[in-house]
């Protein structure tokens, strides 16, 4: 029997879900998965993802080789060095390194999770390669938006629906999550950058200029790694796996 | 400036948002704000939404002149006489009696909004009745979704598209779960009904033969009455309100 693919809108709907015989794909398109795609693709050891501020910035004085990033409310936070742009990271930079990071909704949603079999990242940038690897290991899936502070957005759920688009033929579904995401996504697809510039965080984060941010997160497979949490030396880490 | 209007897409949401200076319209189109539709328009005298069965036992035999009904994951409630279809009440049957209703996500939605400015119920049945309304007060306003156990659905999320596209201009809205809903019911306006063919609830009711009942619930405004939560003899009743 094929295995089952539901999405969960917030993280506060996440009590619904059975997570442990699942594979949850964490999605917080603008812009937390989109960085991890772009940081990791161009070579970086590994992103330590932490709940709050002072643990990032303590982390990253311990951790050889590092740098603290993160963002509230759409802004580098006070007292990291970076923010959470996947354009803030070229290879020349971000190779070798591992990041600290911390933001509003996806690092959380990461440790909401903790209960699940398995957990990768998801954003379009890498929509490809999450695809590929949800068919090959034939398990239950869960598609996990981080929303907005808990609110519904747009964005996570349209990568949802491009999920279900792609390889929904694989999986059982009955989920009307699933099935809206899916019925948006159709509607957007053909210009996925224009759809979304009537929504929330878009207006939210093109208040600081972030315009050119969201444009190329809406980028299908441009930095196309998976990215799983993995265990390393007693800490969660977001890693692409060895082949 | 105008009044706001957002949308909630389950229970589990609702803390998310400020209710008390809100109209919240209770949307369970799948069926309990349907019945209430057509109850109330073939004129029964209230209708009195309780939380369980045991309660809902014990005021019909308590008030005089009513009929207890209501069902639990779809089917009638063991000890209930009636069940939860808008086509079970014609007028000479319901006409001048009281209802006592309890239903699976509908009436406890109702309790959980206890704190709203007012509340009024919504369905497709009634939605003209609804836009007139939301108009006419010009205060803010929330769609509240009473969904499947908490689970978003596709019928409620499409009756707060059709709101919204009906009457969107008089409000603001920066909402992304208002903006989904809407997109989604100009997708589905043309054939509601076929549309909805494809859900979750849907496939459970439909196991129960009741297409017809939810093809019904698809009919817009077949029992156009304004549905209003008021207090009657120390009791919260939904009634028509005299004008």
């Amino acid at each position: 029997m094929k295995p089952i693919l539901e999405t969960c809108f917030s993280p506060s709907l996440l009590h619904l879900y059975d997570l442990n015989d699942r594979i949850v794909v964490i999605i917080d398109v603008f812009r937390a998965t989109s960085t991890m795609a772009a940081v990791l693709h161009h070579g970086a050891h590994a992103i330590l993802p932490v709940a709050d501020v002072d643990e990032c910035i303590r982390l990253g004085q311990e951790i050889p080789n590092s740098i603290t990033a993160g963002e509230r409310d759409g802004k580098v936070a006070p007292g990291l060095q970076y923010g959470n742009s996947p354009l803030e990271y070229p290879r020349e930079f971000i190779e070798g390194k591992t990041m600290v990071l911390t933001t509003t909704n996806g690092t959380r949603l990461l440790h909401q999770c903790h209960s699940a079999e398995q957990i990768i990242t998801g954003s379009f940038l890498n929509l490809g390669a999450v695809c590929d690897y949800l068919i090959q290991q034939q398990k239950n899936v869960l598609l996990a938006c981080a929303s907005w502070k808990d609110r519904y957005n747009l964005e996570d759920s349209l990568f949802a629906g491009a999920v279900y688009d792609q390889i929904g033929m694989h999986f059982r579904m009955n989920c009307d999550s699933t099935r809206a995401a899916a019925h948006l996504y159709r509607q957007a697809k053909s210009d996925l950058y224009g759809f979304i510039q009537d929504s929330s965080h878009f207006h939210r984060l093109s208040a600081y200029g972030l315009q050119y941010d969201m444009e190329y997160c809406c980028k299908v497979d441009q930095h196309n790694v998976l990215i799983q949490l993995q265990e390393e030396n007693g800490q969660s880490v977001l890693k692409v796996p060895a082949v």
